[in-house]
């Protein structure tokens, strides 16, 4: 089945307490994208400036599932940048810069090939962008959308307008309490179901994921990783995302036993996306290590 | 297989943002013993005072897996009595008071006819008295120690001593970072490895619980629980190990997968724990709810 992401491409830099990388592939579209084509075509919608590197589009290009179609080169505009610095304990950041560059001109053009697209995820962007992408697709079998903080204290009746378009929405748990001012994950979930989306996915970073949906709750633990391993957490929600709805698009499935299965292979894919900056280490990988992976955390997270 | 566990019994004062309940059963020896005893029969080595209410046994004789013979009452003792208050989020608390009255006696002895026990848990209380009862156990199968923030600030020698002697070490992650500087679990969990213990269980409240073992590494959620139905999180560690060590000594295992499912039935048992304040709740419930709730467990947190 055809998945489609709208979302970012940005130029990253980020500062850990070990580490620091400048002007690294990142963006929640990049992410989502290099998560997803391990399970998955993925049509990729975005828009990059003039001061976009060859390499970060080489890196894109040396994953066989991702299509570039969509991905609009824009000579005189500056690419999406975002710069940040992750404290002490690896779950908590700050933001340094955000340079908005094409996010703040017209959203990229859809494909006319695109147009099929069954399995549609909106990434992180301002709600209206994501409104009007979810326009394109009026046969969708699917669609989910990703938010953050932001959108949340500057667009809500937005949000809540495309939150009544989804059938899923994705969201941080400090989000999630944000939202809702319940800092129970479950209840916080269940609330926004009030809102519209058939299911929300709590992402609780080294905790795990918490499912919500109206045919039952679901909860997963996080892949058990050592302090070493997690060299930069940047972009881990968004492979999360992109391992879940590649899942869904591979089985061709959207209810909520295949949902759960998919917050699996989404912990996966997060895993090895925070064992690097950037794509660095989804890019060095292939399915056979995703499927190893898959394997052992089912090992290690088995109930009973 | 003969279970045994040392600990205090507490009268608990406990305000949470919703309620509070005053002069409650508490104490880690009361849950641990309530949680296990739906899974294997279970001993108990503590001591009360002169104001014990006789309605706090009448609780503990409820449960008729529980063997009060090492329950020693002291008339002209207090009861160790604490009190705390959770914030809102009901993650966080602080003591408001704690009278240690027996605890600052004398340990209580232990039975004759309790030496065979071979399933050995030493709930939180000073690491000499925890290291005092496992001498009575020499040709014990497992022994498991908790501790908390307490010991490692004023007792560190006394607790690594006691870690040199036990199998298995299950500690809160504010402490297994406090003892280690760590804020990974698996890492934090490896690092305690080299003081000893086989095993270490790193619990988490509402984010599951982590095992890393010399032979693997498991993670576990919790049970998904709306906001509502936390009525009081007090006791809810203890009755996690309970849960774990009374499926171990109900199998007559010790080895990593039976650790690793023993974590499961802990994880049912806390669950049903902080449905109530004190031990109402464990003492309303049934075998038969412990099965169906851990049937529930295992379909919300199948993974792939």
């Amino acid at each position: 089945m055809s998945l489609i992401v709208t979302g970012t491409i940005g130029i990253d830099t980020v500062h850990t307490p070990t580490g620091k990388a400048e002007g690294v592939l990142g963006g929640s579209c990049a992410y989502f994208a290099a998560a997803a084509s391990f399970l998955a075509p993925v049509r990729v919608v975005a828009a990059v400036g003039g001061d976009w590197p060859l390499e970060h589009r080489a890196v894109l290009e040396g994953f066989e599932n991702i299509c570039l179609e969509g991905l609009q080169h824009r000579p005189r505009s500056r690419t999406f940048a975002w710069g940040g610095r992750y404290f002490e304990n690896m779950n908590q950041r700050e933001t340094l810069f955000t340079e908005l560059g094409v996010l703040e001109e017209e959203p990229p053009p859809v494909p006319e090939k695109y147009r099929d697209s069954e399995y549609v995820f909106v990434a992180n962007t301002h709600p209206e962008v994501q409104a009007g992408l979810l326009k394109h697709f009026p046969g969708r079998k699917i669609a989910v959308a990703d938010t953050m903080d932001l959108w949340i204290n500057i667009a809500r009746a937005e949000l809540l307008d495309v939150m009544g378009q989804v059938d899923g929405l994705v969201l941080n748990d400090s989000e999630a309490e944000q939202l809702t001012e319940l800092s129970n994950a479950v209840s916080a979930a269940r609330k926004i179901l009030e809102l519209g989306p058939t299911f929300v996915v709590v992402k609780k970073g080294e905790h795990g994921a918490v499912l919500v949906h109206r045919d039952g709750v679901a909860t997963m633990p996080a892949f058990p990783v050592e302090q070493h391993q997690v060299v930069d957490p940047t972009g881990a929600g968004d492979a999360f995302a992109g391992g879940m709805m590649g899942h869904l698009a591979a089985v061709g499935m959207t209810d909520f036993a295949s949902i759960q299965s998919a917050l699996a292979w989404g912990t996966v894919t997060a895993s090895f996306a925070l064992e690097s900056f950037g794509l660095d280490r989804l890019a060095a990988i292939s399915r056979k290590d995703i499927d190893q992976r898959m394997r052992d955390f089912q090992a290690a997270a088995r109930v009973g």
